[in-house]
Formats: structure tokens, sequence, C-alpha cells
């Protein structure tokens, strides 16, 4: 029921999954059966006129969850408390009764963020999930975090930000022994300000491949003086800035090209691969489960994109991986 | 003696700004003479060779004024002390002896702040001075500060850089009581990091023209919900890492474009009015007179429009309008 395009985006796009996914995974749709249901006719109407073959294996593997109520975009986190009935709750719980592997939503972030830390629980060492956000760049795709949970951040959090996210990079991205730089404004471990600083200390200690300080023009380059990048760290308030910047910049330099004569679609096709919301979703790592957030305006692309990863860190163990690398920092 | 295309850079720049300024403007080139000169010479036989009319009312007007030293870009900012006599520091003393009033730079950025700090001072109730940049939108252009010269910002810092940002919008950009907003990760007063929200309160309080928060995309676009922006605060920090981010954004887009069959001449030519290093230089706020910082790799243009930008500075008289501007600050 999430998100500015729905049920339409999150129907389609379960079903765009299924059809690309093997025959042992199944999807839970969650939420008002009547708009589910609805939508789903719509979705075969409209492949049915346009002469599709029927998508009945899909269906097959397709349950609805009744879920009454809803988290709208602008409630509160705290709405979820009072809302045990909404299918952002009623579909978590799916998951801490085993009853599901994962979740993904295109709905209200900070309450999925809340909801997924009250039903699934955080790995032991943290104090609160970080999003990661895989970022397209001139060379290999980078994973950005936190991307917005955490505003702000202690050195030890953005230490265990490395550690998430090249869990992440590992099993998601494929990347072996990935390198983990920390956002700053310098190459030099002197530059910084004072948590980055001391996060430069801690990270340099921490056993991961840790190549140092990155600044803001190496993300779109996927690479800074120290190497090739596959996750970037940041605190919350910085990764959010940065990633909404970005998401501003490209209608600016859409608007200037089209001024100089050159052709709207043509551009919008050559930066398609940059739009992030079309990746799938971002990860809320660290909590114990599988939860997926994706952007509000997903496409029915977007939202298969994300349950594919979500499939992806099922079958990786992404999950049991997280919590051995905090293991150190537990000991500790 | 400065920047990556020193002494041509500068010194052509020099010649293009008195050729569009008036009779009673005269520019004093700072650093090793023969090196000047030599310049000077090349850049006479050039415009003569293309059969440009001579520019010697412009050279009536260029002195030269002898420092045998440089401060190297990798040099630290303390280097200023060890190196009186380098072009930074000579170039400075003469705006502090009263024989200059603006100084313009695209050398050692750091440098050029503690050498400026140290021989103009800073206005009473100030730590440190902030460097303000100009940031081309989709609506008209907004001063972005701090971008750089703080990185630990207190929530009465951030406000202190309203102050000096309203300033400079209506001295320079012309702006009628200026729309001052505050980057954070939401519009609401109560989305931030835990400054931010400090700081929210303080420019609320102000007497400034402030509109709220905005928001990262906000920035391109020119406006966020509050109402089109004049001038953004963010700590040194957050506007370094964005300044540089877009830097490096631009180069990821035309390889994408160029990629699509776009030609790379015309993306360029229709994307320059976004690279803010040709759009003058970045003034260092709160020091007792005008220090121009230029980009390291600035163009003569660049350097050109920089010295009008310090010729505008001392016309309308921006140093007096922020002394008055933060007085209540001192009174309080």
């Amino acid at each position: 029921m999430g998100g500015d395009h729905a049920p339409r985006a999150p129907v389609a796009g379960a079903l765009e999954a299924l059809a690309e996914l093997d025959a042992a995974h199944s999807i839970q749709l969650v939420g008002k059966t009547a708009v589910i249901e609805a939508q789903l006719a719509a979705l075969a109407a409209l492949a049915a006129s346009a002469g599709a073959r029927g998508s009945s294996s899909a269906r097959d593997r397709l349950e609805i969850v009744e879920a009454p109520d809803v988290i709208e975009m602008a409630d509160k986190p705290t709405a979820v408390r009072g809302k045990p009935n909404s299918s952002m709750m009623v579909g978590l719980k799916l998951q801490q009764e085993g009853k599901s592997d994962a979740f993904v939503s295109a709905g209200n972030t900070g309450a999925q963020m809340a909801a997924s830390m009250l039903l699934l629980r955080l790995h032991t060492g943290l104090r609160r999930p970080a999003i990661a956000t895989v970022f397209p760049t001139s060379k290999r795709s980078v994973v950005v975090l936190d991307s917005g949970a955490n505003v702000d951040c202690s050195a030890e959090e953005l230490t265990q930000f490395g550690r998430l996210g090249a869990t992440y990079a590992e099993d998601i991205l494929g990347r072996k022994n990935p390198a983990v730089a920390l956002m700053s404004i310098g190459e030099e471990p002197e530059k910084g300000n004072a948590i980055t600083k001391e996060a430069h200390a801690l990270l340099a200690a921490s056993g991961l491949n840790f190549i140092g300080n990155c600044e803001g023009r190496d993300l779109p380059a996927g690479a800074c003086q120290h190497g090739d990048l596959d996750v970037v760290i940041c605190d919350g308030f910085v990764g959010n800035v940065i990633l909404k910047f970005f998401e501003g910049v490209a209608p600016l330099m859409i608007r200037m090209l089209v001024k100089e004569g050159l052709s709207e679609d043509a551009i919008k096709k050559g930066l398609r691969p940059l739009d992030y919301s079309e990746h799938g979703g971002a990860p809320l790592l660290g909590v114990k489960g599988v939860s997926i957030i994706c952007h509000g305006r997903s496409s029915p692309r977007a939202i298969k994109n994300a349950i594919k990863i979500a499939v992806q860190a099922i079958d990786t163990r992404l999950n049991e991986h997280i919590g051995r690398r905090l293991e150190p920092v537990v000991a500790a």
C-alpha cells in the first residue's frame, strides 16, 4: 500500500519479479485485499488486451495477506505502534513469525525503519540500523551508508557502517575484500571534522579493507586517490544531503542541455542508469532480517529490482554474515 | 603566483578585468617580477600576432609588486607565518597598509584564509571567516556558505553565516531582503541533526528573512517548499562535500550522454553555466577587508570575474555592511 504509485507499482513489480525468479519463490502482497485484487484484475486485463501470454503461473505464487490499515507517507515513525494492523506492521510480522524471509516496501521510510527495529530487532552491538544506497558511478557501483537513518553519528557508529557496508558489498555486489572509504573533505587522515578524524583511526584498526578518506567528487568517479571504491561511509545527514542533491542536479542539467538544443528524450535515456531509484531498494542494514526500503516514487521495475535484491540477501545469508562481522565489536 | 594555471591565468585575467573596468581602477600583480614581466610580454606578443589592438591603456593601470617567495599549493596554512615575503602575504599586507582595497588569489585556499585572518583580522564576534560560493541553479544563483572553511560549527556560527551570506546577497547579487534557508534533511524545523535544530531556532529569532530548512535537492532547483532561495547555510564539511560532489557529477553525466551518442561539445557548452569555477571567486566573508578565493583551476575569465566581484565589494561597502550586521550579535 506504500509509495507514490501504490498499489499499481508494488503489485506490478511483484508480478514482474515472479516472472524472472524461479518457481521456488513466492510473494505475499500485504494490504487491503479488495484493493490488491482489483489491481491484479486490472493488470491482468491490460496484459490480455496487449495479447501477452497469461501470467497465471506467476499469479499462483502470489498470496494476498489482509492488512486493513495503512501508514500514510506523512505519518511519524512512531505511528507504527498505534497501527499494528497496517500493511507495514503485518508485513514485517510475517517475517518475525517465520512466515516470510524478507520485506520490501516503498512506503514511509521512517515508519519502515521503526517497525523493522521493533519486530526484527537489531544485531547486538548496534544502536540503530543504517540505510545503504547503491550509487551509480563512472566505474563500479558504490554502496553509500548511512543515507538517512542516523543524523548524529559517533565514530564507533561510522565504523560499524563500514562493517555493514562491506558485508553488503561482498554478498550482494559480489566484491571480494571490498574497499571501504570515509567521506571527508581531504584525502589525508587529518582532514575532516572531529568525528571523521576519530573514525579514520578506528577504521584503520578495524580489520576492514579501509583505504582512507575520499572526497565529494570521488563518489561519482567511483574512485579516490587511494583506489577504486566499493563502500563509502558517512553519517546520515551528509548521506541524505548528497543523495537528494544528486536527485536535484539531473533536472537542472537536463534543462540546460535542452536549452542548448539537445534532445530531451536522448538525454533522459542516457542518464537513466544514474537514476538510483530505478536500481531497486536500499536495504536497512543491521536489523535481524531483510527489510528493503524503496524510493517513494519507485516504478514497477524498481520494485522488481528490490525484490531480487531481497532474494539475493536471503540466498547469500547476508543477515548471518552481518551478525558474524559485528561479533568482534561485541567481544571488544 | 597561485593556482594551477599561474602565472598565465592571473596575469591574463587581470588584463581582461582592466579592459572592462573603468579607468579609475588599477591592479597590482604581486609575485616574482621577472616571471610576471615575462608573462606580460608573452601575452602582449600573442595579442599583437592575433592583430588585437594594443592593451597599452590596461598595461598603464598595472603595477608589479615584488614578492620573492611563493606559498605552494601543498603547503599547510601555517606556512604563511614562515613566508612573510610570499606573494600571498605581501599582497594582503598591501591591503592592511591601505595601499590596496582588495586581494584576489587562485592559490592555496587554507593559506589565503590564514593570511587574511592574520593581516586583515576578523570582525568582532566572529571566530573564523566563512567561504561563500555562488551556486548556479534553475532559478537565481544562490550563495552557499560555509563551503569549506569551518568543519565543526556551532549553531551560533551557522547563524552568523546567515548574516554574512545575507549581506553578500544584498550587496553583490542585488537581492532585497534575501531569503535565507538552512540545509537539512527535511523541511520541518524538527528535522536535522542536533546543531541544525538548534540553529533553526536561532535563525528564526535572528531578524534575518529566514524561511526555514531546505534539502539537498532544493539547491540545484534554487527553491524549497518555503520559497525561492538566496542564501543556503551549512557547515563547511557539508558545503565542501556538496560542492566537490557537484564538480564530480558533471563528468559522470557527460560520459553517459556521450555514450548515448550526444555531442560532447554541445553538452559541455550547455553545461558551462553550471561551472561555478567560472563564476569568479568565493569571497572569504568575515575578515575586515576583501579577500577573494579563486578555484585552483581558474581560467583568465574566472580571475577576471573574481576581480569584478572584488570591485563590487568595494563599491557597495560590503565589509562595512557586514560589520554593521554583526553588531547586534556583539551587543547581545
